[in-house]
């Protein structure tokens, strides 16, 4: 193994995934460990024990990590860098412990509906592609907490949050509107994801509230099998996310596309609803977008 | 204990409560006992082991019984009767048992947002509070699954349903949005409802999806303290609830009040919610609206 040059790390709430690189960011080797719950008061330790193989080849190597690893419960807090932000301001107010590990900052603003929002982890992944977009740009970064980010001049001007996550995953697990598919038949869970959009998009304007019970009445009706009434759920929610989104930035500008940064499979959920709201959109893995922003970071700090 | 004539019965999901009533429906004796879910498979023997003090003083009385206990899992199944439903079709539908005790049917309907919808237990508040609405009426029935019905020509013309209080409990308990309140302080509750319910006034239009993370992110920056963010989420779910709703009923007409009906508390925060919005109210103690439906169709029924 040679060229080694840095170690990337994504250290989120629930999992740590830390990459040795060469210079280019190409990945060497891999280790997964704790989260940075369940490594409070000791995540010096952790790291060390997952590092510490890689270390004794190559000797000191800097280290650039992301995630919940710099908020107030982490190893060493990054604050919140407020926006609108530029990367160089990102990357300027990395925290730095023992010379050589450096911990990225969350970003923070006052939100378009007059609120305040913040995001961690995520502002890596716009460092990785904010090369690769237009200088004016919509980016959706889905997930537990989605983040609706507008870039604007090559810097992030504002954000705001959508927890469609959370909501679907509380719903599934604790409400008796759609319980988890039990079934798994791919086919009929992909017509009722599209079926949920559809109804979205005939009547866009109706509350999300209200349409949250066709998950139980429509299997009730016979029209949607019990097994297939989550994967409904989620065209709901997911069109109801894109179509509010949509309207709110709006008022800013809009772009030829919305680029879509996450794990695959929710994105192309993402980029259905996009298309049957008549929005293109491009798809970037999060991992990849991750770890181009962590090595981004790592050249401008070596 | 004297005249004695019938016994009035509200068995949902997960209470039952009986009343001894007399033929004007005052309630002269009651009884608490198991939920519908509880009582599957027993539902006569634990209707005997209540009512059974009262047969053996009084002989043996007819009963009027709602909600889930004439559902398919109930003692006896009350299809739903499809809206438009007039009062007597509701009343003709009951399912009669050994001659005496009537279970009341719920009722059925394509909602205005295309879907199949359906109630059981509001129809016999409905059928209380008929004689004292006007004939065209907005009536709101406030609960775990909230019911908005139109009431025209003094029947039932629709109805849908909104999940506001189920959607409320599952992210007060399950999601990071919101923890249950440790302080109990009910002025900083009520000002953080205002509160919710003022950020929806101020942006109507704003999803509520990507309102939900502001009960966090107002916490972090300390705009609201901890144990007043579900009473915001309370305040943000009703309020996008209310507001929803006059959109989607304004299509057919636009009564000068809208009718709550249900728990005194929380009619009176939809009462707050729709004052915000510009909508007048009046408040009806669903306890109270449902013994009188029951009581009218016992005079129907005898």
């Amino acid at each position: 193994m040679s060229g080694a040059r840095f170690i990337a790390g994504d250290w989120g709430t629930t999992h740590l995934r830390l990459f040795l690189c060469d210079g280019e960011g190409t990945v060497l080797d891999h280790r997964n460990g704790p989260g940075a719950a369940e490594s409070a008061g000791r995540f010096a330790t952790v790291f060390a024990s997952l590092a510490s193989g890689w270390e004794s080849e190559h000797g000191p190597l800097p280290a650039v990590l992301c995630g919940m690893v710099g908020s107030s419960f982490g190893w060493a807090q990054a604050p919140y860098v407020p926006c609108p932000a530029q990367p160089q301001q990102i990357i300027a107010a990395c925290t730095t412990i023992e010379g050589r590990i450096h911990i990225v900052p969350g970003l923070s603003c006052q939100n378009r509906f007059g609120a305040p929002d913040v995001l961690r982890g995520e502002e890596t992944q716009l460092l990785g592609i904010l090369g690769r977009v237009q200088r004016r740009q919509w980016v959706c970064l889905p997930g537990t907490h989605t983040k609706w980010v507008v870039v604007e001049a090559g810097q992030v001007r504002d954000f705001f949050t959508a927890p469609t996550g959370e909501l679907f995953a509380v719903l599934r697990e604790h409400s008796v509107l759609a319980r988890p598919p039990q079934g798994g038949d791919a086919a009929v869970e992909a017509e009722a994801f599209n079926l949920g959009v559809a109804s979205v998009v005939a009547q866009p304007e109706v509350q999300i509230l209200h349409r949250l019970f066709e998950c139980r009445s429509r299997t009730l009706s016979g029209e949607l099998p019990a097994a297939a009434a989550a994967a409904y759920l989620s065209g709901l929610l997911i069109a109801s996310d894109v179509y509010g989104a949509r309207r709110a930035l709006s008022s800013t500008f809009v772009p030829d596309t919305v680029v879509l940064v996450g794990a695959p499979q929710l994105t192309q959920l993402y980029a259905s609803a996009c298309a049957a709201l008549g929005l293109q959109s491009d798809q970037v893995d999060g991992a990849t977008a991750s770890l181009a922003g962590l090595t981004a970071i790592y050249h401008r700090l070596s």
